[in-house]
């Protein structure tokens, strides 16, 4: 006997209606995808570990919807299944400032990633598996399993076309990654049309070649049964990922089913109304629950999900008293607090230490951080002995039956794939139990991730890239591999931390404030090439982003620099002196902080009457609104030895000192405001 | 009884040293992966049919290597076959100024592509292959086969995980690219290690998946036969890409073979020595070519290939005769000169035509010239109907056996695959025949083929990214679809025009730069709304980048907008007028043709002693060096109704002229410098 029935289907008709509705009403949205993929939802969220009334259950299952466009899917599911979604919020659907905007987003309740630009959500979803491999690995005792959730998600073609899922799909495999199952839906069509005009490879066996097991449902528009035995399956695949290949039709139920017309587009009113019709439903009538389906999720998530999260609200509890140490830092996590002093490890410098690359400090600071805190979990994208960010002892993050780590390790190898790498890192920020990722590649390589960057930005994981190799200081590798855009394109989009510190102090200060942040992700650039400790640097000032590294009375002008800039603008500085000529040194390592103090501070760094000159050898795009004039590289570098390329491009002291010296002539006798100066 | 003997034997010996030398001699490379893919090399190469006295001839087979570290390789083949490098030239791998980069560089002799960031160069030889195929599709005639060339490309353990190399090498399985050769370098090897601890995915079941022919060869270090028959059964697979799995050790031949450490750094002194010794060299000598090895691959490939190209030069001053309207097509191809009066075609229009979004005029544009450039060959990224990119009877390129088009067609179906369409339009401009790519996207997605477009820029292939949903604009799809960053990002990048116009006449001027564009890139952002035709709009205007659209005697305020903000400018300045304040409405479509023109030209435009308010909704980051003030999006956008939104963020005729008025007001009485005047 099957163990699905009438209410099931009613269910089901039931999500697929309010989804059309919540298109419709807004005119605007996706119901293709919706139509086709509803019983899955049904199946799926009807036997997942959740309490709506708790989102935030650290062992909730996680529920990620990769095509983010099916969102009015999603908000359909949360509002049933009893997360704070009211029928009035799905009628706001799309409208500006609802609950319910076009694509999900973090910060909503239930809603564990923002999706929509694809490839995201499945990489994502890969990080949150990794996390629960991890967090279960760390906690988990014998009768106290603390951890052992699954990840769940939907993904269309869109996402399986992507690169990023393919680099996310082979570490997954790798990894072993049994706790994350995949529901592709395989409805054949995209935007264009028929998959077949540029998608026709063998998707099932491309994810057996990555490791997954592969799954299928002929029949998703309707076999309920079929896709809860394959979900069955799959929760029994403990040692791969799992992919189900369900085949759907999309649009089910529309007059223009299978037709791409009707991914991107409300369906006509008379589509709508047949479909109701046709699903049983009153065809006038828009927005319907049934109280039997608001019943049936009740008992089959909420009633049982608010228990389960008791009962593991008692466990915790028990495990705290068993292992209190193990259980004061989950609890710690679950706060997300560090702990007491934690940055009181990070390393203090004074110019009698060594010059050293900042990539070098970095790894230094890791070194008295990483076991200090262990939500930390690290890794590179394959460049460990370049980006110096494996620390010592550090375990790998490994299956263990590769013999190369284990589960506990902190250390990922993410092979040469920076774009699931920063998504991988938003899926563990978002995970919770304060999970703090960092990554390392070469700054130029950033870009490679850029999509998943400005998800971090966007949705506010914290999280950190270790970028070194910042500038032609990587020297012979040449114009391929010296960024010159990288900075000015992070620095331009909102909520992130985009630093450049010049020395020990200042490197220090990036990792306490990318640490102690929230919610806003980090970007550190780092040099080859080794820098000197700076007198007038500290912890404390870097932190505020900007500040006045080195100072004289009555300047005739202001040196603004970052990186390995700061010591050569220190250098032009004594060049001008010798001159007569007096500069003060301002280093400004994060404009993001900086931008954040009060305008007070911000103008006792860069007063009005001063010139500002800004040295930095890269874009003087963004420059603008800091100095008055910018000495930079507006060009692509060069193959070369590192000092000889810079020698080359001007960028020496008397390099400096003479743009500074021209400045100056050019602002004698004229107005100078200070650029920090705002109109509105 | 073998094809290969000593002669063979010591070729590739030579190619080794050679290689190990360069990076020895610089202190600085890679000699791992040459060493142990010097006898593929000699292998492929050896059968090649190339002129290197003539690098450009249209018919010779490409050669890309993928893992541009390796470079030192390819700078070894090239002297030894007799492009234009010396030996002096390989004495200076890595120096300032020198004709051998750290990395391929597009612009030297042989090079066909500049690599090095991990996965283009494939991507970019699946672009040639698909060239290729055009141009055999649209001029082979019976008895003249004009075009039948074969790509080769050398890829490693860091292409093949690479997002992009899987979106490039789906669609090359898709497209039957039969004529597109990969020879895949399995050394097991990365730089963080084994390839274990990241990478055990079953690589040739991918490929297989994707629709290739996977061949193997077992002894990649010395089995030249085996590599020999791989080659030639590749060249029989002409419906499908081949992956020749080459099992290779990293750093052959060096005591340290086999392990990380080989792969980017110089070998040590006397290991150097005792690797000359083991190939039976003298191991004091470096740089050493035996008189026999440059004769061998004279005879090889320098005389044959000569012959070949004369040949090719007969057939072609035939084709010519017999087919003149297509030779003389193609001849002006290789001229890489445009039709006389080409852009007698763009559309003009004037302030009577109806408002229309800029989209939607670049696919009338694009209707007017897709039929007189038969060098253009089109696509999107699976947004085709809201790109509005394939144009009025266009045939889709795809294999004839898919029944969806054929190799003559020239609009490309690329898949949901932004960074794979990108390196591919790089790979069909490097191709010749004066090939001009378009791709179209969503602006915001523009981003996930960031590394692509870099390499556009830096080597200078003039394709064009039809980049549309230019902003806030896009409305309900939201803040994870409307561009913020992306513009300024790009136009921090040298060498890359980044249109954002304002209505038809600046479309037509961005296209007319585009296309006449020899070594420039172009991203053009197109709005998703209607915009007016505006009074003032000119082609020869806007191709100057920047211009006064319109102006009153003695302004008060220059409102200097692009694309939907030059229409609202537009009205602001009416209000502005309203109250008797004077403004300048500047349009500045392309930051990067602004920059090129004259002094006294970009003075006129922005003179001094008018304060300048520049007015975009994107990131205001990348505007101090044109406005004194600015108005723009420092903050994600919001999921609404398009006309709710820009109201939403103050984006109104009002809201423009409150803060033209504010500006004024804060300027008033102040010395106002031009922002375009330079201290140096
Ligand atoms: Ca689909
Ligand atoms: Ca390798």
């Amino acid at each position: 006997m099957s163990q699905f029935g009438a209410i099931d289907k009613l269910a089901v008709s039931t999500i697929r209606l309010l989804a059309v509705d919540e298109v419709s009403k807004a005119n605007s949205g996706h119901p293709g995808a919706p139509l086709g993929m509803a019983p899955a939802a049904h199946v799926v969220w009807s036997q997942m570990n959740m309490n709506p009334k708790n989102p935030d259950w650290i062992n909730r299952d996680r529920f990620v919807l990769s095509n983010g466009h099916a969102v009015a899917l999603l908000y359909a599911m949360l509002h049933l299944t009893g997360y704070d979604f009211s029928i009035e919020d799905l009628k706001q659907f799309r409208q500006l400032g609802s609950k319910t905007p076009g694509h999900p987003e973090f910060e909503l309740p239930g809603v564990e990633v923002t999706t929509g630009p694809l490839g995201q959500g499945v990489t994502n979803a890969v990080g949150m598996a990794i996390a629960q491999k991890n967090l279960a690995a760390t906690y988990n005792k014998p009768n106290f399993t603390l951890s052992d959730n699954f990840t769940y998600v939907f993904l269309g073609d869109g996402c399986l076309q992507e690169g990023i899922s393919s680099e996310a799909s082979s570490l997954a495999g790798h990894l072993e990654l049994g706790n994350l199952i995949c529901v592709y839906d395989d409805n054949k069509i995209t935007i264009d049309g028929s998959t077949e005009v540029s998608f026709d490879e063998d998707v099932a066996k491309r994810y057996e070649a990555y490791g997954w097991e592969v799954l299928y449902v002929e029949n998703g528009n309707e076999d309920l049964e079929g896709i809860a035995a394959a979900i069955a399956k799959a929760k029994l695949s403990t040692t791969k990922p799992t992919l189900i290949k369900m085949t759907t039709t999309i649009g089910y139920g529309s007059l223009h089913q299978g037709n791409h017309s009707v991914h991107g587009a409300p369906l006509k009113a008379d589509d709508v109304k047949q479909l109701r019709k046709k699903f049983g439903f009153d065809s006038e009538k828009s927005f319907v629950v049934p109280q039997e389906v608001y019943d049936f999720y009740q008992a089959k998530i909420g009633t049982p999900g608010a228990a389960a999260n008791k009962k593991w609200d008692q466990l915790f509890s028990q495990y705290q008293q068993k292992f209190p140490q193990e259980g004061a830092e989950f609890a710690r996590r679950l706060r997300g607090e560090l702990p007491a002093n934690w940055d009181s490890a990070l390393p203090v410098y004074t110019p009698k230490d060594s010059a050293l690359a900042t990539r070098k400090l970095s790894e230094m600071t890791l070194d008295k951080i990483f076991n200090e805190l262990p939500e930390i979990i690290g890794g590179s994208a394959d460049l460990t002995p370049s980006n110096l960010t494996r620390t010592q002892g550090a375990v790998d993050f490994q299956p263990p039956s590769s013999g190369l780590g284990d589960y506990s390790g902190r250390y990922i190898r993410y092979g040469i794939r920076e774009h699931a790498m920063g998504a991988i890192m938003n899926g563990i920020s978002a995970y919770g139990a304060h999970y703090l990722p960092y990554g390392g590649t070469f700054l130029n390589f950033v870009s490679y991730a850029a999509g998943a960057v400005r998800l971090s930005a966007l949705s506010g994981h914290p999280v950190i890239w270790v970028a070194t190799h910042d500038s032609i200081g990587v020297g012979e590798d040449g114009p391929t591999h010296q960024p010159i855009e990288t900075l000015a394109h992070f620095r331009a989009l909102p909520n992130i931390h985009v630093w450049r510190p010049a020395d020990g102090n200042e490197v220090s200060a990036a990792y306490k404030v990318a640490i102690e942040s929230k919610s806003t992700p980090s970007i550190i650039a780092l040099s080859r090439q080794n820098l000197p400790q700076l007198e007038g640097s500290s912890i404390e000032k870097a932190a505020k982003g900007g500040y006045v590294l080195q100072d004289v009375a009555n300047p005739d002008i202001i040196l603004l620099a970052t990186g390995s800039e700061v010591s050569l603008s220190v250098e032009a500085a004594k060049v001008l002196a010798a001159k007569g000529i007096k500069a003060r040194v301002v280093s400004l390592p994060d404009f993001y902080n900086f931008d954040k103090q009060d305008e007070a501070y911000r103008l006792s760094v860069l007063p009005d009457g001063i010139p500002v000159l800004s040295v930095e050898v890269l874009t003087t795009s963004c420059w603008g609104k800091y100095a008055h004039q910018s000495f930079g590289l507006d060009r692509f570098g060069a193959s070369g030895k590192a000092p000889e390329v810079f020698k080359f491009f001007g960028f020496t002291a008397e390099g400096v000192a003479e743009r500074a010296t021209k400045t100056i002539a050019f602002y004698k006798g004229k107005d100078v405001i200070s650029p920090l100066r705002r109109a509105f």
